[in-house]
């Protein structure tokens, strides 16, 4: 099994959005997608940010995207084409994880059943997040999911909810035991120290399941001795490999 | 019927924290007390702030109070001793709140009963916000109560939780039809502006239940034709009338 983590660019939030009414300075986050290859397929794990989108009504978060650093270019970078997937996973559906869903028109999109409900009539809070709807083009074909459930053998999807009603994390474990799991807690925490100090992100439905995500992520992390990959973790992003580099398990 | 506002003095927080996920300069905010003087006795609404707990565990919210905004000095004020309230109500157990509970041992004191078990238990991100453990004194005289509730003839208690998990408003009917009915909507929104835009406080437990009382708050207005009293609005709080002047009701 090859992991590649695809760079999507950066884009730059309020302190108090990266740690909940904890004050700072602005901070510019990194965006990435997952692609798995795995003996059932490829899975791509979330697609980042449309550069245009985030343009026309997120221009305050300064979207930087390179054209090498789209879907579609990230991929080839991997060595695949578009039409290589054959499953699309978003952990949940916020402008800067589905930008690039419209790239794989009819192919199969697995999401939580509650998630797909909610971005479709959200909660006015919610606007900037589900602000993107190009995920919901007309024949979409989404194969909505609710539960913990494993996707392909050593791909676990686990409920962790609060910051969006229907979030998912990814556990990778590996075929060898030789390497280690990945953990990728995609939105829980944005950050190693906002996971260290139990401080969710400023954008969140539920505030108290944030709290009880986060006691779940470490907990699984613990259980499989994995490795967790943060979401949106500048410093972090700069350790880990990048595509055309990839993790092997 | 006699209704004093009680000026607390004034604390510092984030803009985020006034307006949800909403950036700007910090601002410094009001706090007040409510008495009202009624057939059924003389029944006060919050306590605000200690000045020497908040400068032990909040100092960076930079809080001025003078020995004539204490809750003693501003009840000496309108005419009273302490001696002289037979109701303590709290809208919420938050250290702004409930900083003189203190200085009334023994006399009931009404709080939601959520609010009260949630305050002993609270949740990690709510810790400064139930930071002040002051009103929980041996002896306490509580009243826990749960839903809408008559106080007293033209004294409401209407549930309004996000803000806390056991929050309410008060709104007061005039005896004569001459004068307003007053709504103090308490910490459902912080400001007119936050009101309007539909914006709650960045320190909350359940943002989705917060849109519906801010729905509440504008809905009770409404069919009542009440004026809105706002917690923490500096530009409001000049307008109101503060102790020894009043509202006939």
């Amino acid at each position: 099994m090859k992991v590649w983590i695809l760079d999507n660019g950066s884009i730059v939030i309020e302190h108090t959005q990266l740690m909940w009414n904890v004050p700072g300075p602005q901070v510019r986050i990194p965006s990435y997608a997952v692609l798995i290859e795995h003996d059932d397929g490829l899975f791509l794990f979330d697609t980042g940010f449309d550069l245009e989108h985030t343009n026309a009504v997120l221009p305050f978060e300064l979207p930087e995207q390179t054209p090498e650093q789209t879907i579609p270019a990230q991929l080839e970078l991997a060595g695949f084409a578009v039409s290589d997937v054959t499953t699309l996973v978003n952990s949940h559906l916020h402008f800067d994880h589905v930008g690039g869903n419209k790239h794989f028109a009819g192919l199969k999109n697995v999401v939580h059943e509650q998630e797909l409900a909610q971005a479709r009539h959200h909660e006015p809070f919610e606007f900037f997040g589900y602000s993107d709807k190009t995920w919901d083009y007309e024949g979409a074909n989404f194969e909505p999911v609710s539960g913990d459930l494993e996707l392909a053998k050593g791909l676990w999807l686990f409920e962790t909810p609060g910051h969006t009603i229907g979030h998912y994390s990814l556990l990778v474990t590996p075929e060898s035991s030789a390497a280690r799991p990945m953990l990728f807690a995609f939105d829980v925490v944005y950050t190693q120290p906002a996971l260290e100090k139990g401080i969710q992100p400023g954008f969140h439905i539920d505030p108290r399941a944030g709290v009880r995500s986060i006691a779940r992520v470490k907990e699984v992390a613990t259980e499989h001795g994995a490795d967790i990959y943060f979401s949106h973790d500048a410093a972090a992003f700069t350790t880990y490999k990048h595509a055309p580099d990839f993790y092997e398990l």
